[in-house]
């Protein structure tokens, strides 16, 4: 089993069993296979959430003890060296006798990094980057969040073509249509937490739910976060979320995702307004963009962005498309900072 | 020859004749096909521009007297019952002893059309609307134009995924990138007249020919077109320009049309800046956009289009999505209003 292409097939199915998991909690989704030294699969594990074993330990419980001496581990993410609410999967492979560990992305988090060299020191043969292209996209947010210590940032807006968010006298309902909508729906529910200024919650009480066509509640729920010092009426409609409404009465939006990254938090959706979506744009705190384009003007001065801090032609903020897609009447633009 | 199969077949003939004729012109194309009593080709014909024989006599041209006697004449467009440069078709085909005229679309020319009844008159079977689901669209600028008395109006903005046309200092070279502009250029040499505001050229000096790739002049120029009070200074770079600049010190748009239409215009491009184009926007003079989406964010207040009558979200200006086209890392979104 030193097969490259072996290998990569493995690392293939590790990749698999880590989509599994669950895309929204605090954890990376990461899966294992357990080779023997022939190289067949002894048992495969991935990671069920937080505070339940990580993948490795997830695929050695299914083996009796003593049956993974000798083994190969391909795993997806480099082996954390962590005791947290489980032990240091590093240290469960060394126990367990394992010969080689495989895995395609280094572990960047401060406190769970140090898996590798740890393995090494114990006499592990350890080959990190197989795959490494499939699975870092896999892993992007994640790891975004982990490399920056809060979480990842998408921002979602709607507008006409020319770029405003509502008519002259705010009236917005609706610019886009359903298939739009859904998808923001389906969105909002793949985060951990959906963002608004006081603005949006004091003009449009919105429920800040993630709902299905018949307006169902969807499986995932992020968490209502309102920023702004103005005061939010007792009986707004937030306060029926099914998940408790976080609030922060500042403006200074990093120490915002900071905290919502120590709570758990990977994924932050910022659905605006215009206020709050120019400044996290102007603090250069955006991952990635989520632009829903209607086919429709309505001209005047309600803009989706506002001032972004960009004085001249030089100071544009480019972005990489990454793709665009055709939602009914309208088009979603996905892009990421350049 | 009474199969509509067959007649059909012999009209999308007529419609690629009449493509090999000129396309900015202000007279349609229109391709003819003669056909024998016994459904043989017996001439082809197509309309090389203003002032050269229209399709049909183009056709019959190529016969000998009397050869076309009792044939079906096949021709895209209604025969006109005109006078002008040259004389009716509908009373050359009469004459020629044409037995059958069939035609795809109407002639909808205050002074031409007619010319089916004409026919008629003189005992000639006639049969419109074969094929004119292929035909209309083909035509589909002209018709405009000849419906209401006014050249085809198109509206060409480039802007940034916020909507600016332009950074908070008015620096704006280039937001979109190079096919973009060339498309844009390719555009403009389709188009009879290119129509800017005194504002664009104050602000820009543009020298508003069609150029290739290299900066190389294309074959065909639009008239330019400069509308608005203010005076343009005398060593204007469009006063270079291969054809001789027009000025309207006026704000009447639909006058400017007008006017454009009697001089033979049939195709006009708008190419800004924000106040012109709001205001043929506003005034429902625009039949189809042209938005060029840059991937890039802008922020301040330099927007693509400004103020265009729209107090509330009921009165918004739905589009027609025509098609959205990639250029290069831009995104072309080609609408019509609906
Ligand atoms: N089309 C869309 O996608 C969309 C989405 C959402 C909302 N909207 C529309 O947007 C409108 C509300 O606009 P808005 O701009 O007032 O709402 P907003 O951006 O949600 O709220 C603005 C408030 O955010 C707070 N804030 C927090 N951090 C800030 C910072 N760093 N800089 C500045 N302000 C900060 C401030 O609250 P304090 O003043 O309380 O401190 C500020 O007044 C509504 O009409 C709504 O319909 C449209
Ligand atoms: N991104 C793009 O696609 C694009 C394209 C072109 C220009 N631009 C930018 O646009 C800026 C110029 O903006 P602008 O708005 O001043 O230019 P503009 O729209 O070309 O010119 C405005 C002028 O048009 C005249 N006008 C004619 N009919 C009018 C009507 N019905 N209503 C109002 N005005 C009428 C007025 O001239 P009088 O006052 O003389 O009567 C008015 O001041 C430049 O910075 C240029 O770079 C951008």
């Amino acid at each position: 089993m030193t097969d490259q292409t072996a290998l990569e097939a493995t690392m293939r199915r590790a990749l698999a069993l880590a989509a599994n998991g669950p895309a929204t909690g605090p954890n990376p989704q990461v899966g294992c296979v357990l080779l023997s030294a022939s190289g067949e699969v002894l048992a495969e594990g991935w990671h069920r959430g937080a505070g339940t074993p990580h993948a490795e330990v997830d695929a050695l419980a299914r083996l009796t003890p003593g049956a993974a001496r000798g083994a190969t581990a391909v795993v997806t993410l480099e082996p954390c060296n962590h005791t947290g609410r489980t032990g240091p999967c590093a240290l469960a492979l060394i126990d367990a006798g394992v010969a080689r560990v495989v895995y395609a992305v280094s572990d960047p988090g401060v406190s769970s990094s140090g898996g590798a060299e740890r393995l090494r020191a114990a006499g592990v043969d350890v080959a990190a980057g197989v795959l490494a292209d499939a699975v870092e996209p896999f892993l992007a947010d994640w790891l975004t969040a982990a490399r920056l210590g809060r979480p990842f940032v998408t921002l979602k807006w709607a507008s006409s073509l020319d770029g405003r968010a509502a008519a002259a006298d705010g009236t917005s309902r609706w610019i886009t249509g359903p298939e739009a909508r859904l998808d923001v729906h389906r969105r909002r529910g793949a985060c951990g937490a959906i963002l608004v200024g006081t603005g949006t919650v004091l003009a449009d009480d919105p429920a800040l739910t993630a709902r299905g066509a018949d307006g169902q509640l969807l499986p995932g729920q992020p968490v209502p976060v309102v920023i702004g010092t103005r005061s939010i009426p007792a009986d707004a409609a937030l306060h029926s979320h099914p998940q408790t409404p976080l609030f922060f009465p500042t403006h200074d939006l990093a120490e915002v995702l900071r905290d919502l990254h120590e709570r758990g938090i990977r994924r932050a959706f910022i659905e605006g307004g215009p206020t709050l979506a120019s400044a996290f744009v102007a603090a250069g705190l955006i991952d990635e963009y989520l632009v829903y384009l209607a086919p429709t003007l309505l001209g005047g001065g309600r803009l989706a962005l506002g001032d972004i801090g960009v004085a001249s032609i030089t100071e544009q903020r480019h972005l990489a498309i990454d793709h665009y897609d055709r939602l009914g009447d309208d088009l979603l633009v996905v892009a990421r900072p350049r």
